[in-house]
């Protein structure tokens, strides 16, 4: 049986245990573990907000574009992050969202190959992805098509000559299935398509080499594992040899060869930055760089082996203590084909997670019966896994999660 | 010859008067002039981020979308300024950047008549208005072609059965040159093409009336009269006939009817609100806020008022004081034809600008002549205008600006 004695053992061996305290303490006893929707606080986050506020806003005004980095924060955050994703430091930008990374990134990987209009994705495939794709295809009116395969094992079938991009999420955001990345994108390239993918649910989390696994395009979210704050910009990838072929389909000034030139027509930036096009979200970035700091500390390998032992030690924890109350993992038990949270079925689903908030437990519910627990390496101890698993027993144990007051369902 | 008491008076009888009061207190004495770049801090700005940031960020996590406004504030910012455009509250939205804003609604506005290709705009169009439409039509590869005019005046004969959408910005970046919008749309739409405003450089300084005026489409910007912070979300307008024509081109999950419902396949929002996409940025509407709730005080005319009479002030003041030292008014005269700044010519403006700010005025030079003093009926004082003006006179008449510190051209 594992005890708590243990865990402090792997706390205490723990390279990114230094982390831990540069996060935010929060006002209650609470553990988070929605890693996965809102990452943690770093903690000197609000004081640079506020410097951004008072000498930025406040007193610089627009000579803030001179004084500060507010133009070159877009690629300055994407090159902090770069060595997490596996890619150079000059390939990776942060812009918009990623519903409008995803629309710009596919658009242009489409276009690339115009003789090969069909899309693949997955049916489950988060719902913004497919809706993007469907909105383009819509948008184009009938010169793309998307093809949906419901199982990772459809894969193989769907693709064909008429495939230009194969458009995947690397791990799903409900069983955390991940797709083996470099045998996919070798797969998706011996059929002459483009490897896009949507790293959402595994930047920050676990370890991922987008050069070497041979992702042509992808994207990610930057409020989740990455911690840059609710709603911060997301980051966009090009597979070096792809940036040049064409304009970004977005072609705004912030892309220009020479921003502050007013040229009367466009002229695109070199490499990926041109993918940059209105005024970037300051206050947004601003948050965001205290996060980028923890991301430069950050050794990839620590990150995967932290990340993997906190993950192995939820479900030794879950299947020691939990089973015979009716918990079932349902994440891939194997762990290379695991992605950044947990998932596990409990019949009361619903209730549970009410009951677990209630109980200094942060989680989330998605119907009918999971329950995801969302593992930050950077802001989450193996103490903190232990006593979320701790209060889940509790939770379950005591019946509490049955009283009326947990019934209501929450998003 | 006008006085400083002149001015005083005219600050006594100034029904927006009080909000001045309402913008931080920058640290040191300077006149901003510069509402048309980045717009002042409403005082309150700096706590209520501060509010999310620990509340939000750090304590609620991914339940700040159940505790607070985070989903609703697109729409309910739209709400907050839709009377000081001229539209229903239900018609505007914030998301995105401006040139987002423009690219979503552009490639909407086109393929309604697609068997009309032909985009008119204006060469001299502010640099991103043009890079998205040439963006546009690029990536549509010959199926929409810009037609560039080089004067308002030949707006008539570029008009024809093959126009869709004539796309302008209200007001000139460079002059302040501000289109007559009724007349505009009403031509425009003789010719049976759609009215596509950008009013960057009016909403928020000048007054306007979108449904009033004929706008078909509309966008504007969040940071500079509006005073959202810097990269403020922009905002977007939609007339309620077109609406509901089509899928937006962006089309994700918060645009989705039912967002929390993680629906398999897409199903557009009811109105404007399809345009939205991805996560909006939480900590930016949060600043946002505090500009909304002061745009809710504001009456249009008496917004219109306010600007008409500091920019009428102003050019007589520059007539009166500093025609002899070389400056030269090249905004329109007449105020209809005026927008949010004005645009003063001046053999050293690049210098004199340096000068400028070094004597407490932030202003914003244009190559090679041209210096604009941004005008924000909100936040700026009949008494600011006249001690700016004094101020250059100083500048000039010293001949302070011809020293070689100020020889270095600001951006």
């Amino acid at each position: 049986m594992i005890t708590l004695s243990h865990c402090q053992e792997l706390d205490a061996r723990d390279p990114l245990a230094h982390l831990r305290a540069r996060f935010a303490q929060p006002s209650e006893d609470t553990i988070y573990l929605d890693g996965n929707s809102v990452g943690a606080m770093p903690a000197d986050a609000p004081q640079r907000v506020q410097e951004l506020m008072t000498r930025g806003w406040r007193d610089a005004r627009r000579r803030g574009w001179s004084y500060f980095d507010w133009m070159e924060k877009p690629w300055l955050l994407g090159e902090a992050l770069s060595h997490l994703l596996g890619a150079r430091p000059q390939d990776v930008i942060f812009s918009d969202n990623t519903s409008v990374n995803l629309f710009k990134l596919l658009a242009y990987a489409c276009k690339l190959q115009p003789q090969r209009p069909v899309i693949v994705t997955e049916r489950y495939n988060f719902p913004t992805d497919v809706y993007i794709a469907e909105g383009l295809a819509h948008f184009l009116g009938g010169k793309l098509q998307l093809r949906l395969i419901d199982h990772p094992d459809e894969l193989p079938s769907a693709l064909g000559p008429d495939v230009g991009v194969v458009y995947l999420s690397h791990v799903d955001y409900r069983s955390s299935y991940r797709w083996p990345m470099r045998q996919t994108s070798a797969l998706v390239h011996e059929h002459g398509a483009l490897a896009f993918w949507d790293l959402s649910h595994a930047a920050g989390a676990i370890e991922v080499a987008l050069e070497a696994d041979g992702a042509d395009f992808a994207v990610g979210c930057g409020y989740k594992y990455l911690c840059g704050g609710p709603g911060a910009p997301a980051w966009l990838y090009v597979k070096p040899e792809h940036q040049e072929k064409d304009w970004p389909v977005i072609a705004g000034w912030m892309g220009h060869q020479d921003v502050f030139a007013f040229a009367p027509t466009y002229e695109p930036l070199a490499g990926v930055r041109r993918h940059l096009n209105g005024s970037p979200s300051i206050l947004a970035n601003q948050a965001m760089s205290a996060a980028a700091d923890l991301w430069k500390l950050i050794k990839p390998e620590d990150l995967g082996a932290k990340h993997r032992s906190l993950s192995e030690l939820l479900v030794q924890l879950l299947q020691e203590r939990c089973a015979v109350l009716g918990v079932k993992v349902t994440s891939p038990l194997d762990y290379s084909q695991r992605g950044g949270h947990l998932t596990f079925s409990h019949p009361g689903a619903g209730s549970v997670t009410e009951a677990l908030l209630a109980h200094g437990v942060v989680s989330s519910f998605r119907k009918p019966d999971s329950i995801r627990f969302g593992l930050s390496p950077m802001a989450l101890s193996h103490v903190d896994v232990w006593t979320a698993v701790d209060r889940l027993v509790h939770v379950m144990e005591s019946g509490v999660w049955q009283e009326p007051r947990f019934a209501k369902v929450s998003v």
